[in-house]
């Protein structure tokens, strides 16, 4: 606390990420599977770029409103230019969408077990939320979305559950809810979901927000995007403009624009991990956990001997990193990333070592 | 407007930057002197840091805290580490900082002619401010902020006028303030002011918030700091953390290091800027221009005889930009940023053409 804060901000709770120790040269190598990064590098466009880029362009601001990215963007989607937002990842991405929808008179709804982001940004912005609980499969409950509301956002595949949704089901929900923005947050939706994106020709209300963090092999830029119809993205525009003029960097510009164009390395990438999510689910399975069915790079299992905060720690000690959410309803729970084969294997070996 | 935006974003009056035209290869290369962009490459260093940088890196995160970046801010300003913020350009780091202290029950106070984006940021977090004329010659009206306020706001050297003030002034400001931050902007700081920082131990009000956009040559990156006590510092991350964990990205974390590794070439670049930017003062006297005293990378002028309105629109059609503000008391005066020997002799046959 210090006198010198807005009220606002001494009341904030802000999220706490996974945690990303480094790797130095000397130290131990850990295997994070922790926090959702594809376990492969990015395509070997991205070395090129770096390889050519002129450095000179980096003396001059970026293009603020990214047009080539945008219109890469637009032409992969079937959209036009005008609907599609660029940002300094999905998570700044998020944070204008919820000031610039999701301020309103009624609440904003999202799950109870969902991106724990949500409420921090409904903290940073003053927005009424109410949290409708998932049912006891973790599946959405679309009946507590029939009600008033000043937005619905819904991750899909849901995390950390890694739960899809029918594309039937949100457009059952866009239809239900004509006066509210709907936000889809498809971060791993590349992963085996269906995006709801092709909906938005019908639906003025549907923001889908996706990144190049996850399937694209690019955390390390921050890179996210949103789809919809133009008012939504002259909302985000209008934020945008009032915040940081010039949120994606050159670099991130050209990066991104190159991890796009290769389609046939992003399609390989995606299958291999969807591969070893199948095969690391039945072996977990096969350990005795329970395994949520997954549509995503991650899965969500328990275990029902051994409690997940003693099983997170245990493998922290072996060197493993996953996620572990101290939080009612999941706190039996573990999120793990589906690694590289060998780090899959090497969790196996240490799942079995413990539970011996 | 639409239904779906919120009344807050409905309000918005965003900022309108510099024109950035793009260059592309068989297009007119426009001659820049708009975005006070350095005129020079960033540090060789910076291109090597592309050559060598592992891609792989990309697919994690980067680290939330670049702890690597602000050790080494830290070391340069000898400050501690928990005395540093860096983020996503000054701009962002000026909307956190607009958020987590300035929203206040009593007005933010800034000069009525300064960088416009200081009114947006009040939109944009709904934040009372009261404007201080500068006096005739745009100096700072030091009077005008002795009255009970929210916190104030100075660059220094201002925008766009490029007038320095005296760190006597400051501390004299800081020492009548103590209750409310006062935020020192010092995008231009390194061409010929003094910087503020020297007097972080003393004052726990006081903010210096700078960029590697001007004088580190690395606009297209996107790199911003804050100095100050850590509890300032920590009311920074508080609002980061609520608003996007990964504001930096890792390439921008490395070559902001490298960047700040090459002092010799920094110090270069800055004198060889001052020494132009006074022999095109003296040019631009000997044209008949009123050239209002700069100590920062840009200068500000006026013409008795012709319009800045018609010299802007006049030195576009030549293929040179610079900075006209439609601006009460301003209107008549353009701001030129400094460029290399070549742009500024451009620049000035130019004015003599349309001057004839």
């Amino acid at each position: 606390m210090s006198k010198y804060w807005s009220k606002l901000v001494s009341e904030l709770k802000p999220y706490i990420p996974g945690e990303q120790p480094g790797n130095k040269p000397g130290e131990q190598q850990v295997i994070k599977l922790n926090t959702n990064e594809n376990p492969y590098p990015p395509s070997p466009a991205v070395a090129e770029v770096l390889r050519h880029f002129d450095i000179d362009q980096l003396r001059q601001y970026p293009d603020p409103e990214s047009r080539d990215l945008i219109a890469a963007l637009a032409a992969y989607y079937h959209l036009d230019a005008n609907q599609v937002f660029v940002g300094n990842g999905s998570d700044e991405v998020l944070a204008h969408a919820f000031q610039a929808f999701f301020k309103q008179d009624d609440a904003l709804l999202f799950a109870d077990i969902s991106y724990s982001f949500y409420p921090v940004y409904c903290g940073l912005y003053q927005i009424d939320y109410r949290q409708v609980a998932l049912d006891q499969a973790f599946q959405i409950d679309f009946d507590g979305y029939r009600n008033a509301n000043g937005g619905i956002i819904l991750a899909n595949p849901n995390a950390p559950t890694g739960i899809a949704l029918e594309l039937a089901a949100i457009r059952q929900l866009l239809a239900d809810n004509p006066e509210s923005v709907v936000l889809i947050d498809e971060a791993y939706v590349d992963f085996g979901a269906d995006s709801a994106c092709q909906l938005i020709p019908e639906f003025p209300n549907l923001l889908v927000v996706q990144t190049f963090s996850k399937s694209r092999n690019l955390a390390g830029i921050r890179l996210g995007f949103a789809l919809g119809q133009s008012e939504l993205i002259e909302g985000l525009q209008r934020v945008k403009n009032s915040f940081n003029s010039y949120p994606v960097d050159s670099l991130t510009n050209a990066i991104g624009l190159a991890a796009l164009a290769d389609e046939s390395y992003f399609q390989q990438c995606c299958q291999r991990i969807i591969a070893s999510r199948e095969s690391l689910g039945r072996e977990l399975e096969s350990l005795g956990f329970e395994v949520y069915p997954s549509s995503s790079n991650f899965v969500f299992v328990s275990h029902p001997e051994k409690a997940a905060e003693t099983l997170y720690l245990e493998l922290k000690s072996a060197g493993i990193l996953v996620r572990y959410f101290n939080q009612a309803r999941i706190d039996n729970c573990l999120r793990i990333t589906i690694g590289s084969e060998g780090e899959c294997d090497a969790l196996l070996a240490a799942l079995k070592k413990i539970l011996r």
